[in-house]
This record gives C-alpha cells, structure tokens and sequence, in this order.
C-alpha cells in the first residue's frame, strides 16, 4: 500500500481553514481515482517536532495507482485547491506501508 | 483509533540503524499492550518538508490504551532502546485518526 501524506502547518485561521476542508476540499479528493482510504486527523501533540494543524492520508493500492490519481483532473483540481485554504503551508510525504 | 508516529531523520550509519531496527527494536515495540497495527514505511519520498529514513506507524484503540502502553514495562523497555539506533533524532506525533 503507498501513502500520500499532508501535514498542513498552524493556518492564519483556523476555523475558516477547518469549514473550507470539511466542506470543499474532502469532498473533491475523495474523487481521486483508486483512492482506498482517506483519513483526517487533528488534535494532534507533537513531540520533539514540528506543530501541525491537519494531517491528511490518502492510501492507494500502488505508486502506479496513486501517480495515475494525481495526473488526472480531480487529481489537478485537487492540487490547485490546496493554495485557497493551507495559508501556513504544508509538507507532504509518500511513502510505502509495510505491516510488521 | 489513535496513533503513535515516529519519524526517524537520517542516521549517521543507515545499514546499522535498519539491522538494528529489524532485529531489536521491532520485536521489542511489538509487545507493547494493546498494539493493534504496527506499519514501517522507507523510501520515503518528501516534497517541500524534511527528509526522514524511516517512519513507524503505530495503533491503539483509543489514547487511554495507548498511554497504558507507554506506562508498561514493554513502554519503558522500548523508549529506552530508540538512542541506541537513532543517531539521526526523531520526531514523534500522536493523532486520533478518522476515516472520512
């Protein structure tokens, strides 16, 4: 399983950053095609690291699967989304799931 | 679900971290009361954030289960062994996570 990780940093404002995601943005990425599971945390307590707002994963089955997502146009619309509400930037992580 | 994230920076010799890893601190961390899911993840691609060599997912139930882990002997045991592998450093963080 591949993960596509967003960890959006502390925005301007938070409550207009949380209706805008709730409202607009989950509902377009949950079109990316393939997508298998897309999990939203908040609350979160960093230890040693950076404070994050949101963290966002989106599972595929593949790195092909995924890559095929994001080329498509959900997969731009989704990204060109992302400016109108992450005022305080965010990373991104990919990476393959092992279970052990 | 609540989850323990630790992201590991690069350490000074990556053969020995991920033989250490494997071998020691795996089995050590899977006998931690109440471990529902333990993922690894390496080949870790970063985009716009900081690279890390290794990141360790691990699920509890609920976060009253987690912290009794982290009280047990196993949590002590397996605090104890993360300097004698992570000669990077490591962020952690902890997040209830929702499927949405």
């Amino acid at each position: 399983m591949v993960r596509f990780m967003a960890l959006y940093n502390a925005p301007e404002d938070p409550e207009a950053f949380d209706r805008y995601y709730d409202e607009v943005h989950i509902p377009l990425a949950k079109q990316l095609p393939g997508l298998i599971r897309f999990t939203v945390s908040r609350n979160i307590t960093a230890l040693g690291g950076a404070k994050y707002h949101l963290i966002a994963e989106l599972d595929w089955e593949s790195m092909e699967s995924m890559q095929a997502a994001f080329a498509s146009p959900i997969g731009a619309e989704t990204a060109a989304d992302v400016p109108k509400f992450a005022s305080g930037g965010a990373s991104t992580l990919i990476f393959e799931v092992a279970e052990v």
